[in-house]
This record gives structure tokens, C-alpha cells and sequence, in this order.
């Protein structure tokens, strides 16, 4: 079962050396981290320790963190240091480490500035913060609409979907309903196809009105079966005929229907998601 | 009640100028976005209007995208774009096209390619791609976690939970519970504190066993006041003694039983989840 995963992920060759890697913000670091491991993927030669260090706001913190970096590099390279770190004082303490730092903002912000024709303002943390409230507020609501309406739970409120999702059993729906609420605020629905649907030509019943918000999900056989199969091993509900089968007809629905859909076996979530906001037009 | 609110975010001073800004990706668009929108947080003086343009992948793409810029820039202004576009010929078509082109990869590529002494593999979209499959798989297991466990309603298997988020109603378990779900496939539980918890002195019955594993929100009673209005209008529920009364019991509890804690009233879901990763140790 592996074996068809495997075909989609390219084999790296054995790692020759290590290197550590730490990503250091003044607020979450998911930025820090998010860009550092993209650039960190393009060496697949390296095998990189990795480390997320948040909220270093202070000179005294970043003193702490660069003791803990220099004590524990132990085999004579320097430490690479991705910083979303405004303040440059608290860069300075990396810069004259020793560490590798590859400054993530400054450069950019320099670039803006001459652009911009003025000063970036001087406010620390504010890249994470509350930032818009409606904004917050529109995406704990995303989040409690996406709980409610998970696999077809409710038909209240349909109307109000940006999104409803349909896909058989397995396929990735509700991940990428989560991501979608999560991230953009945007409320989505997802709703299994089952074998009750299928006999007829029509959408399920309770989405026919809402045609026009429904986005299919599909995978291959393989992958579906697998997946399956971590949930209840040898079942007629994993096996492969039972996925091949469901994954016809369901791709029979969307076509007859014109419903856009996409094969979700070699696609992350983010990348769904943005597929999903592009076809459906729910992006700026 | 805004009031409360409006403290916690700064008044900008109104914008004096629009300007057009580009995320522009050969995958998601997900880095360039965040990335992009943090970099130009800096500039409070400007209207930025964004648009998030993904999976540009060809140049025959990328031309299209930069008519589309051009023809949408009526006001004179260069449009700003901020790309992770590995490909250089791509990033040329934007470079030619009189945008400000921000290029978020490029320069930091060159000084890893400087310090690792190899060159970047060209394998493009490999930044959002599937990457590790069992990561995958352990993301969208931690997310149907979080759903049957969002708000108390299963007792199932909390030993494996990574962590149990217990607060009053509205102080924002469930999106935390599950940003940390879909980002970083930890096991979440969320379990809410109701007045039936209060009158002993201990962490509710089903929880207590595993009081390591429990890290609490409590919030400021104007907002949780505020939040509350939201979904029970002038209800004892939402008055601000109720408010007061259930998060001074909360706060107590969480001191009594050195539960960790945190006040989630200006603080971002990612911000809270930073936070509470490095607390329970849940972060290499």
C-alpha cells in the first residue's frame, strides 16, 4: 500500500551532514518558520536540527538564546539563524554569535521603505497580533460553523456557506474545511456522498439547492483504500474495489452536475485550500 | 463595549495613499501572503490593496498575471509584489514590468548556497507539497481529535491528548485547540469549566487524572462580556458580573492546581498557540 504513496515523494539522497537550524522571532514564529523550512527544503543534502525559538523581545533574551545555541553546537559549525527579529539590537546579539543569520524582514523592509518613501514604524510584535477584531471574531465563527456542519451534521445555515464540500468517506474533507475556516475565516460545509446517493443522478438532497457552493474532493483508489484501512483494516469499507467503485461514481456526480472538484492524493492541505478559494472565486 | 477593545488596538493615523500589493507564488501563495502582509504591517500609512495570486508556475502564466497588473493599475503607482517564485525566468517577467518585485526567496538562497557550499535543487512547489505523508496523516488525526473532543464532549482516550485546554465558554478553546490540531498535529482536548466545576476546590473529575497535560485561558470580563453578547444577547450569560464572577473562579482554579495559564484577550490563535507549545514543552 505504501508503495503508491511512495511513488509521489521524491527520494532524497542520505543526508551527508548535519547542521542546526534555529528559527528566532520576536512574536510566534511561524513566519520565521514557515519561510526558513521552504528555503531549508532546497537542500536536501542537509540534514537540519531544527529549532523554533518565540518571543525574543529583549537584548537579555536574545543573550539567553544565543548561549543555549553556542553551548549546544558542539561539532564546530556555525548554527544557521532565520530572524523575523525587528528590533536590531536584539539582531546585533546574533549577528556577533558566530551564527549564520539570514534576516528574513530588514533587507525587505529597506526595499519597501525606498519604495514607500518612508519610515517603517517601529512597533514590536504586531506581525501576529490581534490585528483586526472582526477579523478574529469572523474566524472563531468559521471555526464553530466548520464543527457544526462536519460531515453533513446539520442542514441549518446552509445558505450562508461560502463552500460546501462533498467527497466520499476519507477523502480530505475535513481538514481542509478546518484550514479554510482557520485561516481565512471563510464558512464551509462538508457533506459525505454515501452510498445513498448514488442511485440517483441528482446532487444529496440537502445540498441541491446550494449547487452552486459545492466543491468535490477525490483521491486514487489506492490512496483512499489506505487510508481506509487505518480506520477499520480489511473492511469492505477499505477495500480497494469498495474505493474504486465509490470514487467513480462520485467523480460521475460532479461531472454530471458541473461541480469542479480536485484529487486531493498528492495535495497538502494549504494547497487545496488555495485551489478551493481560486476556483470559487472567494480570493481577492 | 467596544470601548474595551479599542484600547487594544492602535489607532492608525488615516491613510494617506492607496497602493496595489502582488503575493505572488509558484505554490499556495501562503509565504508570500504572511510574509508579505508582515512587511507591509510596517507602513500604517498606506492602503495597501492585496491580492493573492498562487501557483504561477510558467512564464506564459506569469505574463498573464503581469497584464492583468498593469491593467489594473490605473493610478500611475508601481504595483508592489512580493514573490516566492523559484524559477528565475518567471521572476524576470515581473522584474520587466515595472512592479516593485520584493523577492522573498532569491537573496536568502544565495547566502545558504554560501554557507552550505551547494547549490538549491530546482524542484519546484516542493515548499507546500506533501511533504512527509505521516505528517500528513497525524495532522488529520489530531483534527478529527480536536472535533470529538471540542468542548468536553468525549472523555475517549485523553491519555494520548498532548494537551487539555480547560477555560470558561467563549474564551477561545476550540479555534486555539484547533490551529494546534491543523498546524502542528498535536492531540488536543478542550473541556469548558461551568459553575458546576466551582464549588470544589479541585480540576473537573474527568480532567483530574491528567492535570499535567492542562493548560488554561481565562480572558478580561469586558470582553469575554462582549463575546458572549454575540451569541446571547442581554442574557445573564453575557452580564458582565456573570463574566467576572466565572473568570475570578477560573483563574483561581488554574492558581490552586498550578495548572498554566494564559489571558487570551489580545492575543492572535497563532500567538496563543506559540505560547502554549513552549509551556508544555511541546516544541523541539
Amino acid at each position: 500500500m505504501r508503495g503508491e504513496t511512495g511513488q509521489d515523494v521524491p527520494c532524497s539522497p542520505a543526508p551527508a551532514y548535519t547542521r542546526a537550524a534555529y528559527f528566532v522571532s520576536d512574536s510566534t514564529g511561524i513566519t520565521a518558520e514557515t519561510l526558513g523550512s521552504a528555503l531549508l527544503a532546497n537542500f536536501p543534502g542537509v540534514d537540519f536540527q531544527r529549532h523554533t525559538i518565540p518571543f525574543v523581545d529583549s537584548v537579555a533574551g536574545a543573550r539567553n538564546v544565543v548561549r543555549d545555541i553556542q553551548s549546544a553546537s558542539e561539532d564546530g559549525t556555525d548554527p544557521i539563524v532565520f530572524a523575523t527579529v525587528k528590533s536590531a539590537s536584539i539582531l546585533h546579539e546574533f549577528d556577533v554569535s558566530g551564527a549564520v543569520v539570514i534576516d528574513l524582514l530588514g533587507g525587505h523592509l529597506r526595499e519597501l521603505e525606498a519604495t514607500l518613501g518612508s519610515t517603517a514604524s517601529e512597533q514590536l510584535g504586531q506581525f501576529h497580533g490581534l490585528g483586526d477584531i472582526e477579523h478574529y471574531f469572523a474566524r472563531m465563527r468559521a471555526v464553530e460553523y466548520a464543527i457544526e456542519h462536519d460531515d453533513g451534521q446539520s442542514e441549518r445555515a446552509l445558505d450562508i456557506a461560502d463552500v460546501i464540500l462533498i467527497a466520499p468517506s476519507r477523502c480530505g474533507k475535513t481538514p481542509t474545511t478546518m484550514y479554510l475556516a482557520l485561516q481565512y475565516g471563510l464558512l464551509v460545509a462538508n457533506y459525505p456522498l454515501t452510498d445513498d446517493d448514488f442511485p440517483s443522478d441528482g446532487l444529496p438532497r440537502t445540498v441541491t439547492r446550494f449547487a452552486s457552493k459545492c466543491f468535490g474532493l477525490t483521491t486514487t483508489p489506492l490512496r483512499l483504500s489506505q487510508v481506509r484501512h487505518e480506520r477499520r483494516p480489511n473492511s469492505t469499507y477499505s477495500s480497494l474495489a469498495q474505493c474504486t467503485l465509490e470514487l467513480r461514481r462520485a467523480e460521475d456526480l460532479y461531472r454530471r452536475n458541473r461541480v469542479p472538484f480536485l484529487n486531493s492524493s498528492t495535495k497538502s492541505v494549504e494547497e487545496m485550500s488555495a485551489v478551493i478559494m481560486q476556483s470559487m472565486r472567494l480570493r481577492s
